[in-house]
């Protein structure tokens, strides 16, 4: 099976183990430290962070590629991984990132090497509840590392991700689709000014506490519960909330 | 460039063109006749109805492909086509429907082929207003026909295309998309029972008249028009209505 197969010989003879010219990519997006951030990773011998993404084994559906790659790159297992996007454009491909590689391998790339050819690539998203699951951080395996970078500071990004990465937001700004993003990105229980604060990064627009709060009260979406957020402050102790179900 | 390659050299040699395992297919579309129709394609030399679809070429965009393989097909054009589902079963092919295409080309196949390799599909969804669009049906080109048929009573298509025009309904009957598929496949002005008649079809359920008029007209998306349905019959003209816009 694969594991046995060299990192080598994955990129020098890697089309007779994969779908060619298909690739898929994972944007994890998860609500922390009061910022949007989206899970990236970085193999030490390429120079730009990336999505976790990789092949699609030739005997493998798209949807199964899609949660093995993501678990080999970041540890993370069992999401919910839904296709948002196929990104084809025609001049994509991955000359640019992987020319690097040529020396270390000790193998001269020819451009017609199966990984520098055009590459379509399918794009997962998934939305999680950081208080649910351990957060990957650091060196996962073999030189590959992973860290959460602030949705709206990142650095340049191989090949095209960083519009992959847009494309993902504009898919959860979407009237239909907010909603349960906010479900899926907020803890169970919060308050109203956490609410506010990641609508406001989805939006990426300021909005006024009185004004926010009288209208998503008014869309009859929320549930005050009977708790509140215990805090050491001085504060007053803000009520917690929970999403209705529908 | 492509026109000037014969079918015989697209089908042997089609990997010197074509992105490696990769295709497009379109489902476009329309309500007429009192059903809602989906155009389906069909070569003389294969033995199924198939969804308009096709390769994408080496340097040619996906969705320029989806634009340019549906206009090949049935000369329709300038279509809205948007991208729904990516298909990537692990054992997608077209093994079983282009045996026969062998003999007719005294070309041996091998399985080895490209064309009997695995495909993965992206596809695409039109839902056009046929009151503004010009119809095609009949024979297209090359011996390639067109017809509309009726979505709940549709022949066994090619490959796993009946999979993909129920994703593609799937897709039209969530919350979020069916006010623009109504918008989209009505004509401009419309009666209610002409509106139910439709959102019955998509729903595949019937509705009680009087239920059904009362609540579609509290949801406040319609404008009554002042202008009456001319028919000849001995009914009282009908009011005709228009989807108000967002």
């Amino acid at each position: 099976m694969l594991s046995s197969i060299s990192a080598r010989e994955m990129i020098i003879h890697g089309d007779r183990y994969f779908h060619p010219g298909l690739s898929v990519d994972c944007v994890i997006l998860g609500f922390y430290e009061g910022r949007l951030k989206v899970l990236l990773n970085k193999f030490t011998r390429l120079s730009n962070w990336r999505l976790p993404g990789g092949f699609i084994l030739k005997d493998e559906h798209i949807d199964d590629a899609a949660a093995r790659v993501l678990q080999q790159r970041t540890n993370l297992k069992d999401l919910y991984l839904k296709q948002f996007y196929t990104f084809g454009g025609s001049s994509r491909n991955n000359m640019d990132e992987f020319t690097g590689l040529s020396e270390f391998y000790q193998y001269s790339f020819s451009e017609e090497s199966w990984l520098f050819q055009r590459f379509v690539t399918v794009a997962y998203l998934s939305l999680i509840d950081i208080s649910k699951k351990s957060l990957p951080l650091g060196e996962i395996q073999n030189g590959s590392s992973v860290d959460w970078f602030d949705i709206h500071d990142l650095p340049k990004l191989g090949i095209d991700h960083n519009e992959i990465i847009k494309k993902a937001l504009e898919f959860i700004k979407r009237v239909e689709n907010i909603r349960s993003a906010m479900k899926s990105l907020l803890p169970e229980k919060f308050t109203l000014p956490e609410l506010q604060l990641l609508y406001e990064i989805i939006q990426n627009e300021k909005f006024d506490r009185r004004n926010f709060r009288r209208k998503v009260l008014s869309l009859n979406v929320l549930e005050k519960l009977d708790e509140k957020k215990i805090n050491g402050g001085a504060h007053k102790a803000p009520d917690l909330y929970s999403i209705r179900k529908l």
